[in-house]
C-alpha cells in the first residue's frame, strides 16, 4: 500500500478590488484549497470564482473561516462565547456551499483561518464551537487540525473525519509544537530543507527537532502558502521531492482516516 | 376546495446588542418567516434563534436576502452587478441553510428586503440574478414576488416557483401598483380597512382601487409587518378576517403554485 | 471651597435604523457624555445629533471610542498592535470633532468604550497608545480612567488631564478593584445603596468595600447608566442625594485636576 | 505673471493587508494627496503614513471621502438621504484632520471618490451636502470639482474655494462633458496624446473635443492615476511637458482661486 498525503492552501483571500496571493499558481501544486468565506477576507464573487478555478484543477475545496475582521485580516485574537463563535462559522460554512453549488462541488473540509485556527489550537471551547458547527451543518467534512492540538481532540471528540495538519515551512521543539516565529531560523525558507523536513515526516513519520532530536509525528496534510513568490517555489519544491520518494499527494476525500 | 392564503413577515432583523421589531408576538400571527441573513441585518445568532422559534410555532422559513448595508438597514438603492449581486444572494442562502440545520429545518423560500425588494422588482436583471442564485442553491425554494413585477417573470422564466405578494396595509391605483407612500393615505392604519382589502384580495380576487375601481388580484401571500404594536394588531385582525371569512391559512410550501 | 464632582454616560450608541439606551432622559441627569464614535455603535447622523442634544443640555461631550465591532457592540476583547490602536482611536476623535463643529461644541474628555476601556485599564501598552492619540489630536482633552488603572498612569506620564472614574453602581473590594460581575451583588440595584456609596466617595472620599473595610478613595467623575429604566432611575436618585449633601455638579472642563 | 496648475492623485486605498496603487512613485509626480478616510478603502495606519509620507515629499493632503463600501471600492452608486450624506463626509474629514496631525499637516483640499464623486457632479443635493460638510468643518478646505459640475457650483453658492479639475487622459465631447467610457478611444493611452491635451488646457485654456472642435476651457487641477505603471509613466510625461511649457506646478493651497 502506497504512502499518501495531502498538499493544502488557503486561497480567495481577496476581497473586491483587492487581490492578495497567486491562486493560480498554488492551484497547480495544491490538492485541496480552503476558501475564505467573506469574513476575514473574500467576497461572493471570488468564492465562485476560485471554486470553479480549484474543480479545473481536479482540487478539493473546503470552508477556511476566520473572524469578523477584515481589517486585521483574520490575524486579531477576537474573545467571542463560544455559541456566537459556532453559529459564526456554521454561517461561513453555509455561504460557501452555496456558492460551491455552482460548480457542483461538494464542501469537504474545513480549516480555521489565522488567529482562529492559533486560539482553536490551544482552547477547547474554541474548538468544540468549530466542531459543532462542522457536525451540524455537515458530519462529513474533514476538520483539519493542528496535529495534538485541542482542534484534533475535539474533533475526534465529536466522531469527525480529522485531517492533521503538518508544517513544511516552520521548524519544531521537541515536544512536537511549532518553534515560535520569534525566534530566528523558525521559518525555512530553504526549499531543499523543508524538502527533506516533508519527506521524512510522510515517509518516516519522524521529524527533526530544533534541537536535532528525532521525534514522532503522524500528519495527513501539509500547508503550503501562496503570499510569495518564494514561498510557491518551495511548494513546489516539496511537491517534486514528495512525487521522487513515491508519495502520492490526493485531495482530502480520498484520504483514509483513522 | 378551500381557499388558503400565506401570512408572512419580516424577521431576525436585530444585530448583536440591537433589538428591532417584536418577533415573537408576530410569529404567533404569520404562517411563513423571512430571516434577514447578515447583509442589512441579522447575525448568526440571532438567524439560528429565529428558525427554532419559527419551526416551534409550526411557521416555514424563507431566506430575506439584503443590500450589504447594514447603516441604511438595506434601504438604500445600491447599483451592484448582476453577477456580484446573484452571488451575495446565493452566499445568503447557503448562510441561513447552515443555520436553519441546526433545527433541521429546510429554507422553503426566498423574498429580497428593501430596497433590493424594490429594486429587482423594476429591474429585470437584478430579478434575474435573484432567480439564477435560487435555482443553484435550491431550485425548490419558492421566490417571493410582488404581483406583476419583473421578479414575478423572472422567477417563471427561469422555471420556479412563484409566490404572489400582496399588501394589508397599503392603498392600490388602478393599473394594480402600489399607492405611492409620498400620497397622504397611501398606508392604511385602519385594522377594518385593512381586514376587508385582503379578505376581498383573497376570496373575491379583486382590489378596490384609491379611484374606488375594482381591479382583479391574484395573491399567494400577504405582508404583514412587526415593527410597531399598531402594526401587530392590524396583523391579528387581518387573520382574525381570514380565519372568519373561512380562508385556510398556510406556510408557504403547503401552497400549490401554478 | 465646595467639593464638585462630574456625572458622565455613554450615549448615542444606536446605529442607523437601531436605537439602544434612552439618551434624552440620561441628559437631563449628568453633566458630560461620552459619544459612540461609529466603531463600535453610533453613525454620524446620531452622533451630530446627540452632540446637538447634550450642547442644549449643557452637558459637555467626549469621545468614546471603542473598538472596529458593531456585531459584538464594542463588547469583545480584540488583540491590536499599539500603533494600528493608536490611529484608530486618532481616528474616532477626529471623526467626533468633526460632528461636534456643527454645534459648536470642542471635543473635552475621552473615555475608552466596553472590551478597549477594560483593556486599557489592565494593559500599560494599550492605555499608553490611547493616551497618544489624545496628545497628539488636542492635548486639552481630559483621559477618563478608571481610578487607579493602567490609563490613570498613562495619562499622567503623558502629562495629560487625568478623570479619576468610580461607579456608583458596583462592589468594591478591599484593594479599591470593582468587584467581579461573577459574584452576586456585585452590581448594585438599590439606588439608596448606590447614593449612599456615592456621597462618601465625593464627600468622604472613602468606599465600603464588600467586605466592610472603609478605603480610601479619590473620584473626579461617576459613570450612569442609561440603558434601563431602573438605571436612569438610579442614576436621577444618586443626582438627587449629591445635591442635598451640597456637592457640584459640573461639566468635565469645569473641573480641575491635580 | 507665470501660469500654474496643480497635479492631483488619489491615495492610501490599501486596507490592512491589501496594497493597491503605487503611492510611492505617484507623491514624486504630483503636488496634492487625496487621501482615502476609511469608508470606501483606507485604514488609521495607512492614512497616517500617506499623510507624512506627502508632507516628506512637499505635497498638499486633501481628504478623498467615499461611500461606505469597502467591499465596491466606493464605486457602487447609493442613494442616501442628504442629510446622512452631509454628515458621512464631514466624519470622513474630521477622521483625517486627527490622523494629519501626526504630521502637523492641514487638510487643505476634499475631493469625493468614484461613485460619489460621479454623482455629486450630477446631483445638486449630493454636491450641496458635500459642499456643507467642508463648509462646517473648516471653510478653508478647497472644493475639487469636475469643471461645470453641480459640485464647482455647489462650492461657489456656499462660498468656498473651489479648484475645477481636469482630466489628463480623457476625451471631451463638444459640450466640455466627458466621453463616456463606453466609446472605443475615451481614455487616452499614449502619453504624447495626453501630454499635448494638458499643456492645451493649462496654457491656452481650450481643449480640442472628440470631433476636433477647439473649445474653451478652464482648470486648476490634472487629476493623474497611480494604479498601473503605464499610468504613472503617462503621468511622469505630463508632468515633464508642463515643466517644459513653463507651468509652474503647486500645491492647491498655493494656488489663486477666483
Amino acid at each position: 500500500m502506497s504512502m499518501m498525503v495531502n498538499l493544502n492552501a488557503d486561497m480567495a483571500e481577496g476581497f473586491g478590488a483587492y487581490d492578495i496571493g497567486d491562486d493560480t499558481s498554488i492551484l497547480k501544486i495544491i490538492n485541496s484549497a480552503s476558501i475564505a468565506c467573506g469574513f476575514h477576507a473574500g467576497d461572493p464573487l471570488t468564492m465562485r470564482r476560485v471554486v470553479a478555478d480549484a474543480k479545473r484543477e481536479g482540487v478539493s475545496v473546503g470552508a477556511h473561516p476566520g473572524f469578523n475582521d477584515l481589517w486585521g485580516f483574520g490575524r486579531r485574537r477576537i474573545d467571542m462565547r463560544p455559541d456566537d463563535l459556532e453559529y459564526m462559522v456554521a454561517y461561513q460554512i453555509g455561504a460557501l456551499q452555496a456558492l460551491a453549488a455552482y460548480s457542483a462541488v461538494k464542501v469537504t473540509h474545513l480549516k480555521p483561518h489565522g488567529a482562529l485556527n492559533n486560539m482553536a489550537a490551544e482552547n477547547s471551547d474554541y474548538a468544540m464551537a468549530i466542531g459543532r458547527a462542522i457536525k451540524t451543518v455537515d458530519r462529513d467534512i474533514i476538520y483539519v487540525a493542528l496535529a495534538g492540538s485541542e482542534m484534533e481532540k475535539a474533533g475526534r471528540a465529536l466522531g469527525l473525519k480529522v485531517a492533521r495538519e503538518g508544517f513544511c515551512d516552520r521548524l519544531y521543539e521537541d515536544d512536537g509544537n511549532l518553534t515560535s516565529r520569534k525566534l530566528a531560523g523558525a521559518v525555512i525558507k530553504n526549499p531543499e530543507v523543508a524538502a527533506k523536513q516533508v519527506v521524512d515526516m510522510v515517509v518516516h513519520r519522524t521529524i527533526t527537532s530544533r534541537s536535532g532530536k528525532t521525534i514522532p509525528c503522524k500528519v495527513d496534510t501539509l500547508c503550503v502558502h501562496g503570499d510569495e513568490p518564494t514561498a510557491i517555489a518551495l511548494a513546489r519544491h516539496v511537491r517534486e521531492a514528495l512525487d521522487l520518494s513515491g508519495v502520492r499527494l490526493v485531495p482530502l476525500p480520498d484520504m483514509t482516516f483513522d
